[in-house]
């Protein structure tokens, strides 16, 4: 029988500590605050600091049923780290801020910081702060993370300029097809009595990049191996169309990608089929990939194009153009971000 | 008629904008990240980076029946920043993530944010990031706040030596009773029929305390202004019998306090007996107060004692002693914390 002690047979301090018990710190800038009202993270001169913030909520941004808690906390840090990645910056610390009800044991709480510590010594992080507090219905979690950029190395969405090459990292819309998949497979057992194996088979690519994304690290190193600052970068959480339009905005520019040029992963595709979905509608607007998309000029484009994991998809333009996609027939599509609902 | 404007009429982008118009930063050292992946902070030698988050769930931490938004988001801001307050250090920037279902408007959001920025102005901060999300249920709040303290005089909980005298502001459980009187009136309104006046009048005190606490900025400045840094100290939020707990384990000392020391105010006295509660009780275990707890070396009395808003309530023992309440009449009480509950 799986162990389960219940939160309310313990004091607050006691399942923090629990949780905490034996972490220490990577880096000599991050003072653990456990234990104290606030944090500390030591001066160090010509960094800036950067810092962002994700929350994350139950039957929003994730689901139980399919994605278990260890995979949820790593998730939680990939999300919150990729924001500073974004920026060209080094994460270093993380603060997580749990609201759990007492369908939750302290069991659950091990596995989400499981995850969530596995994640941190991944990308090199200190988690120096975290904090439980009861919720009414279902998980909350709440991240912040910091992270350092060197003066003059920060990249902003707003560095964009005409004829810049267009990169993305990895591939996308997996993650949107992965969360299809888990959706469709959690209907079926719903309406299923007795055993029930959901048929995920052949299909992990895209299971692992739902449940269990990554920061293109490789790709940042390389660009930095070759001497290659991005003038603009955003992270893709929201779809690459959604990207696109913010980074325009900021740049204050107009873009233009080409549909064969969007890096589309085999197994993307199968399923999509199977759904009935344009796989490229998919790959522009399905969220969760955490991908990079970011530009560079167009002289330093013998830099870049043997990157593995690297893809030029398109090039800025002149504001007045807008942001189009040119067709695998050569139509000009304008560009739509998909709105965001409250209710979704 | 009250205007209300649909979120989901609105894209997130705009949303934003909305609520960000306009805003100037206060600080130099303030990168805004309205516009981007992360928000920055510029290097400044010397300093330290402080960093507390706080997470507030609906039907947990407030009660949007008697809890006006706009004091909503200015209560936000005191609890994040309560804690760099209580390192000794000065808050300077704000993050806020907002979780929010369709049940809100952009009206909604409006009175939340102008809360947020009027206790940013009034603490000189900065909201250098913010983020709307979806929310299933209710209005999940999580606020990081950032601030700065002077390399070597951050007060940590763990600094506190026998014979320091122990030092609250303010007055304690008048926030707690004010909840309580809010609940009851809530109770009685579900039961009315037709038009109903809360019966709140005499009250005003320990609602205010309630719904818009304060920091004791004012005692922290004489006791700079004195030259005197606290020895340890922490921020008053779950109650004071649990917070002189922390600093006593913290510290490895004992604590010894005097009932007829602690500072109450007569609202809460008169609440209390009304409830028939112990006023004692109240002042040690009602939450929310966002008083800070601090010792200071026995040496230091002089500088202290006419400080306004400032109470000596005992003083610091050796651990053998454990945590000590001596009651009025001389009786001597072991401290003890109420526990944690997940469903409260």
């Amino acid at each position: 029988m799986v162990e389960r002690t219940e939160l309310s047979k313990l004091g607050k301090v006691a399942i923090l500590k629990h949780l905490t018990k034996g972490v220490k710190c990577k880096h000599e800038t991050s003072g653990l605050g456990f234990a104290e009202d606030a944090a500390t993270i030591n001066t160090q001169p010509e960094l800036n600091t950067l810092v962002s913030q994700k929350l994350f909520l139950e039957g929003i941004h994730f689901d139980l049923v399919y994605t278990p808690l260890k995979h949820l906390g790593y998730k939680l840090v990939v999300a919150a780290v990729s924001d500073i990645y974004a920026m060209n910056g080094e994460p270093r610390q993380l603060l997580l801020n749990v609201g759990v009800s007492s369908r939750f044991s302290l069991e659950d709480l091990e596995d989400l910081y499981d995850g969530v510590y596995t994640a941190a010594d991944f990308y090199h992080l200190d988690l120096i702060k975290t904090d439980v507090t009861s919720s009414l219905t279902g998980l909350s979690l709440s991240m912040t993370a910091m992270g350092t950029s060197l003066e003059g190395t920060k990249t902003l969405r707003s560095g964009a300029k005409p004829t810049d090459l267009i990169c993305v990292t990895g591939d996308l819309g997996s993650a949107y097809m992965g969360l299809q998949l888990l959706e469709r497979e959690k209907r079926v057992f719903a309406g299923v009595k007795g055993d029930f194996t959901p048929a995920l088979e052949g299909r992990e690519y895209i299971i692992e990049r739902q449940l269990r994304p990554r920061v293109p690290v490789s790709v940042l190193s390389a660009l930095q191996k070759q001497g290659v600052v991005p003038s603009s970068m955003i992270s893709i959480s929201d779809g690459l169309a959604s990207e696109l339009k913010y980074l325009a905005e900021a740049s204050g520019v107009g873009v233009r990608v080409y549909e064969d040029r969007l890096p589309i992963d085999y197994e993307t595709a199968a399923m999509a089929e199977e759904f009935g979905l344009n796989v490229t509608t998919v790959a522009l607007n399905g969220g969760d990939d955490y991908e990079l998309l970011f530009t560079i000029p167009l002289g330093q484009m013998d830099q870049v194009k043997d990157i593995e994991g690297l893809r030029i998809i398109g090039h800025i333009t002149e504001p007045s153009l807008g942001a189009c996609l040119v067709a695998r027939d050569g139509t000009e599509l304008e560009l739509v971000a998909q709105g965001w609902t409250a209710s979704k």
